[in-house]
């Protein structure tokens, strides 16, 4: 692969990642401080990062608690970071989430509530109301994440078992002003899903709630049952007063993150063309999908002129049925490359932006025109090796894995693919 | 669904199956009559028709012979259509292929053999060559259609084993001048894979067969290794002489029909964006890729600005796990109808251009931001519909099957979705 289109692969990667990075976007939109106290809370994956950045730009005194998920923090000294299971809760999520709602209790109209979320707040954010025990709870989100429920069904019942979420916490805030700073990971970007909302009126019912589990069939405890009857125990509803003081701003979004990387392909004379911030589908089949509209670009300058560069986002699925290692976006690119068949001298990145592919140490990979020969060379069969979900095996062997850690962030995939222009070899 | 949304969807297909129709696409390609015989072969799903457009506009004498898949027949009173089993060979397609080279021995330099080719023209001219069996090639076919080989590398074995294919039939026609008016369905319309190129020379070897073989463990009979050991049965490379005098031109494409329903589109105030010709991968997946991209588009104006008509063709596979009805094309619009929600007001079509979706009597469906909830209205389950591979039931029931006939064509599979521009409901 030409170094100057994995260079630009990388950078467009990069720049994606930094246009959600809570260091770099969190700062400007920082609101005034308030006469009376501020505390900050949240939580998501990005939490402790955005904890640290409003700690380093922040005037004025500050207290709080965020909790993020394990192996998630980032240094703070004002703002207590804890950790917590994801996506299964554990103990240490209703702790952070009572000690939040502590944290508001008693706060007036001169106090700020600053609200940190980001993607994964909700399983973290974990709070049973009523009389629902933790076991109810993770009972009920294992049998949803198992159910194919999508996440706005999820995340209605999981409102109406929450003490915090379905916005109970702006409710909890009032009648101080409330600023949630969010980083969108959900396709549409409803304010509603993300992390449950926790400062969002719901417009979703305690009714609709009890026809999701019955839709999936999803067993309910008595508690739970009685929590979904009980009409005190319905979430605030648009309109509530409880909102009046209440913002929501959206400071990064998955499509933002591929503007953000359509600029730097642009700047390096490769026209960008987003297909969609949340394509979904099984990774290798979405993969072939690529492979056919990469090939369309360099045959037919169709649905772009090249040089061109392919972007899209959003989270695939991988139905699991080898024993091999391997995230999705290395299965997606394993299958691209597979059906690209080393044609028309076009490279591709893909990689999660939380910097973690699945659950392995990579954030993605990459291919170029010549993954699939140097495979050959190296003895490796990618076909098999795709057949066994160990794309990850392949790109390791290759040095084509692209390792960042943990970002402490999340808006989703990246995807990128380089369509040259085109040049006898 | 807007009725003029669902006349435009159909106009746009009738406009891509036109656009390979050969009593349309045959006649503006046929060459000057020669000073002697004129005699017309050919093969494939649209040989019949190709036959009877060349009878109704040749000026002068004509004979000859062409074999088609059952029940793809058209009338020919002076060419005489076959009919042979397809995708593995029967008797009858080795009988016509006989006839076809018993046709063109003796031809001499002032005459002309026109050649009809179309897809499925490969299986259809199944001539064995040397000591193999008819039951030699059916099991070598059978075990290719089985593993997994790409249509290049079932090709090349196939172009090894055959007394007709990979230019052999050009060789026989010599010293005639030789016309083959091909259609194409094959990604990359490539002449030497179309029906495996009988009057195209052929790149590939014997050493390439046999790596197939062994690449996917396919055992071969004695008669078999034989053949392919023998250099005397070495297919004829580019550059033979037996070349001089062949033309073969490609009259019709996925592509072409691709921009013919663009222009449709077009005129409609839809801005028409095509994908790729040979989008590929799983039909449920790609529909939940193409709503991706439509909902994009809606939200963004991204990869294309709403009004606009996102066109693709190209092949899906459907893994049958259910026992359901139901061919690719439905599959695929059932997944995107799914996936799409009805949101955006956004309608969709796809359908086989050949008019077969599958092993049903349509080619394919409609489906508006309607479809799911009349689909619930009539109390049927989409998604468990889906799950059971019964995605034509879904359709039928809701009067939204595309059905034409037999095209006596193809050139793929045709999907087109209509994202109108925004406006208040």
């Amino acid at each position: 692969m030409a170094a100057d289109h994995r260079a630009l692969l990388r950078a467009m990667f990069d720049a994606a990642v930094n246009a959600a990075a809570p260091a770099l976007c969190v700062p400007p939109c920082l609101p005034a401080p308030p006469k009376g106290r501020t505390i900050v809370v949240g939580a998501g994956k990005a939490a402790a990062a955005m904890a640290a950045a409003v700690e380093a730009h922040w005037q004025g005194p500050l207290e709080g608690l965020v909790v993020t998920r394990y192996g998630h923090s980032a240094p703070t000294t004002r703002i207590k970071v804890v950790e917590a299971s994801h996506p299964v809760p554990d103990v240490a999520g209703p702790a952070a989430a009572r000690a939040i709602l502590d944290l508001v209790k008693g706060v007036g109209p001169d106090d700020l509530v600053l609200c940190l979320i980001s993607g994964g707040g909700s399983a973290l954010l974990a709070l049973p109301d009523g009389d629902i025990t933790l076991a109810d709870k993770q009972a009920i989100n294992r049998a949803l994440l198992r159910s194919g429920a999508h996440i706005g069904e999820m995340n209605c019942v999981r409102k109406h078992l929450s003490a915090i979420k379905g916005g109970r916490l702006a409710v909890a805030a009032a009648p101080a002003r409330v600023v949630s700073l969010i980083i969108s990971d959900v396709p549409g970007d409803d304010l509603s899903v993300i992390a449950s909302g926790p400062t969002v009126p719901d417009a979703t019912t305690q009714a609709d709630a009890l026809a999701v589990l019955q839709k999936y069939g999803i067993e309910a405890s008595p508690a739970v049952l009685k929590q979904l009857a009980n009409p005190a125990a319905e979430t605030p509803k648009p309109g509530d007063a409880s909102f009046v003081n209440v913002a929501n701003i959206l400071i990064a979004t998955p499509q933002g993150s591929l503007e953000a990387a359509a600029k730097v392909a642009e700047q390096a004379g490769f026209a960008p063309l987003i297909l969609g911030n949340a394509i979904e589908g099984e990774a290798r089949e979405c993969g072939i999908v690529h492979a056919g509209i990469a090939l369309q670009a360099a045959g037919f300058g169709q649905p772009a002129a090249p040089p061109c560069a392919i972007i899209s986002g959003g989270e695939t699925t991988v139905t699991v049925r080898g024993k091999g290692r391997g995230g999705r976006n290395a299965e997606f690119l394993l299958s691209l490359a597979i059906a690209l068949g080393g044609r028309a001298n076009i490279s591709a990145l893909a990689a999660d932006t939380d910097g973690i592919d699945g659950s392995e140490d990579n954030a993605g990979a990459i291919i170029g025109p010549d993954t699939l020969r140097r495979a050959a060379a190296a003895g490796v069969d990618v076909v098999k090796h795709l057949a066994n979900n160990d794309a990850y095996t392949v790109f390791s062997g290759l040095g084509d894995l692209i390792v960042t850690g943990p970002t402490r962030t999340n808006v989703n995939d990246f995807r990128a693919i380089l369509v040259p222009a085109w040049t006898r070899q």
